[in-house]
């Protein structure tokens, strides 16, 4: 197998940047080639904190690297699509943060790009490639539970009153569905393998315009559904549950799993345990190099079609609730 | 306080009305004086089973005997508005098994001549008197978790495939909602104090025409929720979360609640046990001969015209399905 070192770059020097650079320095095989901000001295520090080779202050400046073969995008949404467009243009692979863009639209056109320009672009949901999360989907493919019949999965968190901050701010893409709620959604799409046939949702549209809380139920073929909710100000239990006709499987805390029991009726339950110490973000840019070095320009966990789904499923939620973003 | 004994009846001798029986003799001041089953060789045995004084092999013998003051109505659902306003007739006071009627033409029918005649009459909703339910009441009230955004409650059994059998059977008012659902849409009434402003809904109906399982989200006022399920055909874990903006509660298997927990985010959690040995049908009882004491027509806990509110909620919910009963 083709070990070959990746260079990487990384865009955006928020939090969510450092905790990815964190685990990238973990991953098999990856160069900490080039990091890029709005300012050359937030670029500087964090190149410095997580080790990179070179920083820059403007994303012109380091989409012009040309050692730089992937880049991770960890800017707000409203900026993914610009961003991974204009990684793209300079011919480098992406990975970019979820939600991947702001709407359907939006990751259609950079689904097309990526196709026409014959580069690896991936959603970078972390939390599928967790050790967890893998041998669930093992699990079902085995038919342990039998047919998936219902799927449940929360993530709500309180982030406390903050109207300016990115989280409530409608012009920064805030809200809880996209924030929080792209978790629960991409679960029930790992799991059922579509997007749901009917929506039904409620949301609480707080002061700045954005939902704060919101409840989903989801109607598949076959009179399946999924039951979900996200919140970014109400602390849930984020726990996943797929419940299935002979048994089901349990996800403690599932986005960051670190653990899984299997209970098929009748049998002793199963229970996996993921003793990693550190956060899990290493296991996506492990996927993600592992595309690289095969030529492969998706990944099977989760390709680009899947996120155009998942983007159209939360277009749909919000034309619910009638909630646009100013970008739109 | 007047600790008088109370002369109990037991209409029908299905499996319901032993665990009921079974709880009787254990509650204080309770007399078990008769029992009634539409052979008396059925009630004979219950009788006998169980320790009552007197087995009816009619239920028309049964409601003329002087003797009894209170009857509980253990039979399948169709047949409670029915029996209960026999009941009524002879001058008895009720407790009725839930869900208490099909629809609420039938509750409020029943709860028009209880209030005419002046007689007790209460919907079974044992759950509502069980330890955990109390303390989590109590917690409510102390206001300790802050306002309540959430509530989450499912109640899912796989009762097998038997489509002869009362749950699957249309003509004995089978179906999820009415037989396992009236658990969770009976807590959410419990926790909000009111039926929801909204609700949507999804249901699998069986081969058999009636629902197998099903979820349900309302909406109250002020952007307040409920998530909810039920199943006869799928195992799902029982439990209950009250989310409020301060912290959570969790109740474990909630209907058959052993156990609660009280989480005040930045405090330690409070966790109650009850160590009861039997199922807990006694307090239920201790409760309606509270108010039979005390001259109560209703128990505060789950007076009429909730449970009219409750049985007009599965009405709205059928009314989405499509789902009526043949005596409708």
């Amino acid at each position: 197998m083709d070990q070959r070192t990746i260079k990487w770059g990384i865009m955006g020097c928020g939090g969510i940047s450092g905790s990815f650079a964190k685990d990238l320095k973990l991953a098999e095989g990856a160069e900490l080639t080039a990091v890029a901000a709005r300012s050359q001295e937030k670029a500087n520090r964090f190149a410095e904190q997580y080790g990179f080779a070179r920083a820059y202050g403007s994303y012109e400046e380091f989409l012009n690297d040309a050692d730089v073969e992937i880049v991770y995008v960890g800017t707000i949404h409203p900026l993914h699509k610009e961003q991974v467009l204009a990684c793209l243009e300079a011919g480098k692979s992406v990975i970019c943060e979820k939600p991947f863009t702001i709407n359907a639209g939006e990751a259609e056109e950079i689904a097309r790009v990526a196709r026409e320009k014959k580069l690896f672009v991936m959603e970078a949901m972390w939390s599928r490639f967790l050790p967890p999360l893998v041998q669930t989907r093992e699990w079902l493919a085995q038919g342990l539970i039998g047919d998936v019949q219902l799927v449940k999965a929360d993530f709500g968190f309180d982030a406390g009153w903050n109207p300016e901050g990115r989280l409530l701010n409608k012009a920064q893409g805030g809200g809880a569905l996209l924030d929080a709620g792209i978790y629960p959604v991409s679960f029930a799409s790992m799991i059922y393998g579509a997007q749901p046939k009917n929506i039904m949702s409620s949301a609480h549209i707080g002061e700045t315009g954005v939902d704060e809380r919101f409840s989903l139920l989801f109607e598949y073929e076959g009179g399946r559904t999924a039951a979900l909710g996200g919140a970014i100000r109400l602390n849930l239990q984020n726990d996943a549950y797929v419940y299935g006709t002979k048994g089901y499987i349990r996800i403690p805390n599932f986005l960051f799993a670190k653990e899984a029991s299997l209970h098929v009726y009748g049998e002793d339950a199963v229970h996996i345990q993921d003793d990693r110490q550190f956060a899990g973000y290493k296991f996506e840019a492990e996927a993600a190099m592992a595309c690289l070095r095969s030529g492969k320009l998706e990944n099977d966990v989760i390709p680009l079609d899947e996120t155009v789904g998942i983007m159209d499923t939360m277009d749909r939620i919000r034309r619910q609730w009638g909630l646009s973003y100013p970008t739109e």
